[in-house]
């Protein structure tokens, strides 16, 4: 149940799921992408994985007449999203950085979580942290503050190419996050980094485990001599 | 058990147990007080409540004649506040954000908490984190550090307002921790704020529940609708 | 089984497991030595104390013509460093507080494991973090990130005088991590770091003791009076 | 020659140019706008003031894939905004306080000051300082780099609502540059803004005249008393 | 005309006009005042010398109580502060590294100058930057904003010892201001650092005369050896 | 007279002289290094060019034990570089940012002018700056602080590869400095990137001063269409 829209999706979404940021940071590197790692914000469920697509939402800071703006529009931006959303979404939020407001709470968080949303990016800050630390939804956050949007930042774009924590973030990117961030893959080459990064994996598993029996030194393993190559090709075939 | 002074206060110190720094500042802001949430600072204890009232200290780059003037005092500022406070006091302290040194350690500390402390908020470092953080005392610092205070600061001040994570702090204010952080509330205002505050998280707690029952759109819900507030009134009734 | 190289060594890491960096650091300062706390990293393990001596890596900004100077010796600095390091050895990374490139992943780091190391401080990244947590090894670091080292550096010192945390490490200091952070001992006056920051430590654990009754103020017991000292003599005595 | 479009414009720019930010600002906050002074930002020409109306650009991190985007439209981002200016125009760019890279430089610039540019805020860096200072062009800017935008930005958006130095810009917003920064002031408050903001001026420079026989206290002058002010009616009415 | 109150203070100031920022703390650090000297202030008239005593203000985040009380006073603090002030004052102000909001404006500090006001020196913002700068007062601020102090900062200490780019000021102290930035020397050791430190520079203009004959090394000139302190006690003698 | 060795580094100089950083780095760029100006430092002399090659020192935090070490080398660092120094030498520093002390002062500095240095380019602070400001040498510094290195640094290599700003620096590298930083070129391709960044000076004075004329737009100019292209063959055989 990883929330894919049909089985591609879920193909890719299941490989990424045992993959490490690092090794689909290495092949979207060697595709023309390496900055792609979301850097600065800090992870609330480090023991958790994150796999979805991108929704993204830009805030600006707080302006009486583009808030009468988004009033006109019926709702609130972080609301118009929430509904927007399905199974496998994740929120990505660029506030510029801003931390001395949450752009979303508790409330609004639950209905993200009722329609199924995977995760939550915010280059920026949430409200009620006390209660959504508890609730198992992966959060990378660069902070957390007790005060509503309005002290600070208004709503200004959703699903626009953003900003996020030095990486541009496109809507529908697939993203992969693990305890150390976040990374954003283009959906055109997602198939591949999962494919690439899930033979990485299973690859370095085999060399540490191979290091792991004390024989061997760090310059035949890695990169692997031929036949360290060849044991594992042998792995490969026998388990 | 709140530390509390007498049942006024008692009263106001329940309530605030049970909500949230979210609450507790929507309530503050609308009563003028938008600039209360003390930012930047860790929560060592991020699962457990803070709630108490404030005495403040103030440091400042060590400098020798400030130092003699402290020592003619006959103890050093922090053993002076530690001997000064009762139960249900939290040390609310401005070192204008230096982490090159901790204003306090575990044997000053051990004293406070015997003395019935309920918290430190430290614009600041403090020392021996290795023990502090086992003594389950609610701690927000900036950092820690294993240099004592003379290597960089001095103590100046006493219950005098002070600045805390872009926050004022006055002497007696009533103060609220959470896993986010700290909200400083004025004492004049801490019983509505702990009144309304109580009454949004009661009125929060049924709307989360609301949505999560899947049918309703955080539209009809946040801020809820007739319909929805009538089943808050019935809910509220009859439990 | 401290990793130690000799008895000698041994009493000296046997000390420090039982010390705080604060008692450390207190002894290192009246011995000269008051800026040897390295600042501003994590604690990975932050339950986990870390003894043992300092394997340095300087790193620059990443420049081809001193990549291919790094290639030409065959092996990449930190697999050199990996093969060079026993028991005991912790690496001290100076990367400039480079985050956005990790200097080393998890391959590397378990070759490193095998060898018996001891512990990593890193002004900068490593990669992998998703499993390093995982491992049990102590890791100080300033940041984690997807990227390999030639994003951004390039490691161009083995066993140099570093910069690290604001703190000069010298090749075999005697490193005493913590929850709060990184002491680095001269290993001329280690022997001493260790007794008097141990006996210092007995002390205050009898002064906590001694508080936690709740009879003595702060001032009788911190630093204590004649009586509380003889007290304190007793103890060590009967027990 | 303001650069203004019509004779309402020229009022108003008449007006701006003899105002500073700082009374600009007190009738802004006034209006309801109190977050709309640009911070941050360095002046290059301090001793002009700048008037003008605000074309935006929007950049984010470099991206292949939006390179290629951008590409497709037939030139870069910069170069149609350029072409699409007029005099009075100045432009307002996002690059996300990014200071890695230029995102113009004097080539591009010669085009915007021969079509009657009037300035530049840059919330991050220009190219080719050594040039663009000579030329008297009003520049506010985070920094300046020798890289071209490739290195680290790519262009998205023209004449979006954008962020710059902690403030909302949006296009067509009346922007007033002093030796201490930027003021946007929206447009449908711009002429009420030059005028009281120029009577404040008026007010304010008989004010510190009158301090300057010494013979009244501030308390007396600022704000004025009675008397101060038929002093000032009187200067008013005769010179 | 230095602003002295007696000859004593006179005699300090004339000295101190003709010494460094360097020569100054050279002598400060060697009576056990190493950490005196303002950092992280930009001097906006760095061709002229400052030299005066301290008025201290301190600036806490805004908060309607203390606006309250500080209105209760009759006056706001830096009215109060200048009314206060006579020649050769120096207000220092503590605003915290504020510069979302300028303390002061050019009414205010018209009426400081006429009082004979010698500088200002702020850990925070002035407004009218764009007049000030032009009326020759030194000024060493962190920053300038077009806000005034409401949107931010309220006054809530005048002449408390006082936190300034990480040093203490007590107010009295006498200060010391070239290019660089600012010295803040404790009035007990004026004297003798005005002294030594004149004595210094008289001798250290000798040694870069003498090198810059080119014909001794820096060796031999610089700590100076017995021949070239010879010649320069020859060159005291005979001018 | 460039201070050049010998006249292919003559003409080096020469060329360099006559180019912004700018033309010069996209040169380094197409040929490898990108990551070649320094970043984040003030240009004192920002009217003057600085063309020269690099002599490298490193400092680290400091300690006793270092500074024993240096002081048995017979001469400070600082002052061994500046008596190795000769025409055309630039001192590059990298003091890890600290800007709590300055390496260097008026009297060493004195002496590198007279051997002929051409500038200086500090990670870190120098002190002096009231003097230095004076005498026309180009400095790029972090910071400018009145104590000496010992408050808190200490020399610990000479001529090493250093980081500096965000870029490595091999000494030996060729320097050019204009008012908006330095670029770091490697020898080997210094004159390559003098020749092509002077042609590419050459070309765009001559496309700056097309677009001055007004007639034809900047896609027409930058990059050149061919018959703006054929205009500039013309201009070159024809002056």
């Amino acid at each position: 149940m990883t929330g894919a829209r049909d089985p591609e999706e879920g193909a890719i979404f299941e490989k990424l799921l045992q993959v490490s940021t690092d090794s689909a940071w290495a092949v979207c590197s060697s595709m023309g992408y390496p900055n792609s790692f979301i850097e600065g914000l800090t992870a609330i469920q480090p023991d958790r994985k994150m796999v979805g697509r991108a929704i993204t939402l830009r805030y600006v800071p707080i302006r009486p007449d583009l808030r009468a703006q988004e009033q006109a529009k019926g709702s609130a931006l972080n609301k118009r999203a929430v509904e927007l959303s399905g199974p496998g979404d994740i929120l990505v939020v660029d506030s510029g950085g801003e931390t001395g407001a949450g752009f979303i709470g508790d409330v609004i968080l639950t209905r993200f979580i009722v329609r199924g949303g995977a995760g939550l990016v915010v280059d920026g800050a949430i409200r009620d942290l006390h209660y959504l630390r508890t609730v198992g939804l992966p959060l990378y956050i660069r902070g957390a503050h007790a005060a509503g949007s309005g002290r600070r930042i208004i709503g200004i774009g959703l699903n626009e190419v953003v900003r996020c924590g030095g990486v541009a973030v496109v809507p529908g990117d697939i993203l992969l996050g693990d305890a150390q961030g976040v990374l954003a893959i283009p959906r055109e080459i997602a198939r591949e980094v999962a494919d690439r990064a899930y033979a990485t994996e299973h690859k370095e598993n085999f060399l540490r485990a191979t290091l792991q029996k004390g024989i061997r030194t760090i310059d035949e393993v890695y990169p692997p001599s031929d036949e360290v190559l060849r044991e594992y090709e042998e792995f490969k075939r026998h388990g």
